[in-house]
């Protein structure tokens, strides 16, 4: 664990290429988030304790008014007397408002937001048109775009795999859109310009537990999860080569992330975008080594340390990978000033679970452990272990697994709306179903939600487990 | 029922327009599936009533071979007589091996085979590049392309839904497609021909028994089937022009069918493409209004009364529905040629399901209830439809209920076909969890395969719960 000594240190002596302004709101951002979601239990310690207390309703909900910043709902308290307060549905509750509070302010008051308009006009100067990242599943990756890397999360595409494997035939299907919009509306540059389509995946290792604290998908060895991002960036090129004809293709990008310290390993492409799995180029180095520089003379060092790496790599590829790096400073930063050599949780520590397709919302370092789905059928393996991992975070602790069923539509298509909150009621049928033994003991909660993307409007609460068990009672 | 007499009135009695030389060879062809299929409970029974008789083995594999085609599994023969043949097993290892017979000769001597090329050719004289046609899954809709509408299977895109009612993000998706090798590679052509995405949706009645054998998912009543597909077909229309702009947009037809004489009516759009439920031609009155005719005048008559039938119409759009009222013509003569009035079997008589993705071999009339599916989970009403028809037609006489699973891949995509045969064993396993009571009394059985359609190769079996049996039983 780091020293208060050697925090000191790092906070004193910054990069000369990180944003400290930046830095200090999102961490305030982090801080705020975070906070809100830890206040549950011990709020719900407290309540718990004084519920046969005179005047109990009172008390509590002045309680959670201070700590909490809402209010329980009261026939939960009222039935307090009779036996004694429900505590896991009360905890669910509490998890799904907090979730609920945390997302309307990220779609009202745009917390995380930074241009795009920028970041575009680069991307396509270095001759790529779409930024489409899958990180792992894991919840210790979830912050990578706009924490890690620092870029606008409207801007990249992100859909996270368990061991960042994702699917081809729904890259696939991304890239035709991607290549129509194109052709058609001239969106985001016309057809005819020579920019590509930069699939990129982020494996994840350990530096200070890396038999342990690695990526679970596969057991912890990074050798493996990185062959495994580069195996399948491959055979995307090839499916998009085989698929179309009159030099279809794409450019990729493997990167791997310290999930203790942030730190990254970019996988430099050569001339002909060929990734070798121990050809990479380290940030915690960069850091280092950059660090004593002025600002101007670390740049140009970063650069062509870049193009040192591989003197034959494509110019553009080479101007992304050093804005990459630079970006991740702040990060590398981020995490030395705040938590010294790493962060405090290296394990996992997400407090709920994100099951469905949407979540832009969730630009957090383990806040939420996801687990993009169409069907509980089809994702069966990375549910379980997600509930495996909750296993350890709640139920060891009489707590219940919290999961947020989400779907996002586009409003525009008649009757989506409509097939989404469907698919919200499947999914969270499904899920009841898969686990009924912790259904039954009331240690599996579901909050149903759905968003219209073309509205860019807050999400929807459909339905809960907390309410329909709730209504039950009440017939 | 039509007595002979009528039959052979019918029979003498020639429409001009017809082509009696395809239609000799398409009832040649559907004879002879049909013959094997209803071959198996026949023999069977011989089968079971020798079963305890001395030399057995062989009088039963003589027997299969003469009548089936083919021997039976040794191994299920060898055990009876420790206690009795397993009936049930025997029957689903017989449909399955029909089953896959009847594809092998299908991809390899292609006998629905019909040129494209005139048809693609038609198709863009008449204002489109694509026809899309979404029949119900229903197995009386089975034979529409080739049988009812005498297309070119190959040339027609067909996904079948219960009720007729469409994915409408799944043609979404198959619209971007289609745009995009336009514009890539232009095919079928360019993508600034003026033409359309001609989307159909066949509907279906009965005009015997309109109260009971209309279409089951819109409780028989044929305008609200009519009407459904129609706001199918709105609402698909609206996506595309809502989510592509520049004028993006897609042609509808919506078809009625007539599961008893394959008679079918064609709603008449108006200039703007806007269809009326109750403005349509119907096949039944211009067969027999122009019957009398030559055909050159035959052929002028229906064109007219095309146009007629609304004079504002698109002169594309009316050639193309003169083209298919037409084709049709042969199939009414079918129908009377072979079966009189209407066809014996106006309900259902499906052999087996086929759950899946693929199933391009299946172009005969009630030979398959088709549930086109990615999950168990997602397309459980429609398999629950399933298992009821096929508890009238086969749990009730003591048989087992035969699924197909299958999962047509491109073999030019990385991984593609590990990826169908993992969505194989999913769905049979899900099939089997979900109809357990049916499973442990092996009353449901299961075959899973795959093909590779850019090999425009045979299915491959990869397993079958009749063998797992097998070979649970030898452990």
């Amino acid at each position: 664990m780091a020293t208060a000594a050697t925090r000191a240190t790092n906070s004193a002596s910054h990069h000369p290429l990180t944003d400290s302004e930046e830095n200090a709101r999102l961490y305030r951002y982090e801080s705020d988030i975070k906070t809100a979601f830890d206040a549950i239990v011990p709020t719900l310690k407290q309540v718990s304790a004084m519920q046969h207390q005179a005047d109990f309703e009172t008390r509590a909900q002045q309680l959670a008014r201070e700590q909490l910043g809402y209010e329980l709902p009261a026939e939960m308290l009222a039935d307090a007397w009779i036996d004694q307060l429900d505590m896991r549905r009360l905890f669910a509750w509490c998890l799904f408002e907090t979730y609920r509070r945390f997302c309307d302010e990220f779609f009202s008051d745009d917390p995380m937001g930074k241009s795009d308009v920028d970041f575009q006009r680069l991307l396509q100067e270095c001759g790529f048109h779409t930024l489409d990242i899958s990180p792992c599943a894991d919840g210790r990756l979830a912050h990578v775009i706009r924490y890690v890397l620092r870029l606008p999360y409207r801007a990249v595409r992100r859909k996270s795999y368990a061991g960042a494997l994702f699917d081809i035939e729904d890259s696939l299907e991304k890239w035709v859109e991607t290549e129509l919009l194109r052709f058609r509306e001239g969106r985001p540059n016309t057809a005819d310009e020579p920019t590509r389509y930069l699939k990129t995946v982020v494996y994840h290792y350990s530096s200070v537990d890396p038999q342990h604290e690695g990526c679970a998908a596969h057991g912890s060895d990074t050798r493996r999860a990185a062959s495994a991002g580069l195996e399948r960036l491959q055979a995307f090129q090839q499916a998009v080569e085989n698929t179309y004809c009159c030099g279809a293709s794409i450019d990729r990008l493997l990167i791997g992330l310290d999930t203790d310290t942030d730190v990254i390993r970019i996988h430099i492409p050569d001339a002909d975008g060929a990734i070798k799995l121990d050809k990479y180029i380290d940030t915690r180095e960069i850091y280092d080594a950059t660090q004593p520089m002025a600002a101007s003379i670390a740049e140009e060092w970063i650069g062509d340390y870049v193009i040192g790496a591989n003197p034959d790599m494509a110019d553009g590829m080479a101007r992304f990978i050093t804005y990459l790096v630079i970006n991740n400073l702040s990060q590398i930063e981020y995490v030395r000033h705040h938590h010294g050599d790493h962060y405090p949780d290296i394990g996992h520590a997400e407090r709920f679970i994100g099951a469905g397709i949407g979540f832009e919302e969730v630009q957090l370092r383990n806040l939420t452990y996801f687990a993009y789905l169409n069907t509980v059928e089809e994702a069966a393996p990375d549910l379980d272990v997600g509930i495996k991992i909750f296993s350890q975070l709640n139920i060891a602790h009489g707590l219940p697994v919290p999961v947020v069923v989400r779907y996002d539509y586009h409003g525009n298509v008649p009757g989506a709306r409509k097939r989404a909150e469907a698919h919200c009621r499947r999914v969270a049928d499904a899920l009841h179903t898969r686990y009924a033994d912790l259904t039954d003991q009331g240690l599996l909660h579901t909050l149903q939600a759905v968003r219209d993307v073309n509205a860019a409007s807050r999400i929807e609460i459909l339905d809960s487990s907390v309410k329909a068990q709730a209504a039950q009672e009440a017939h």
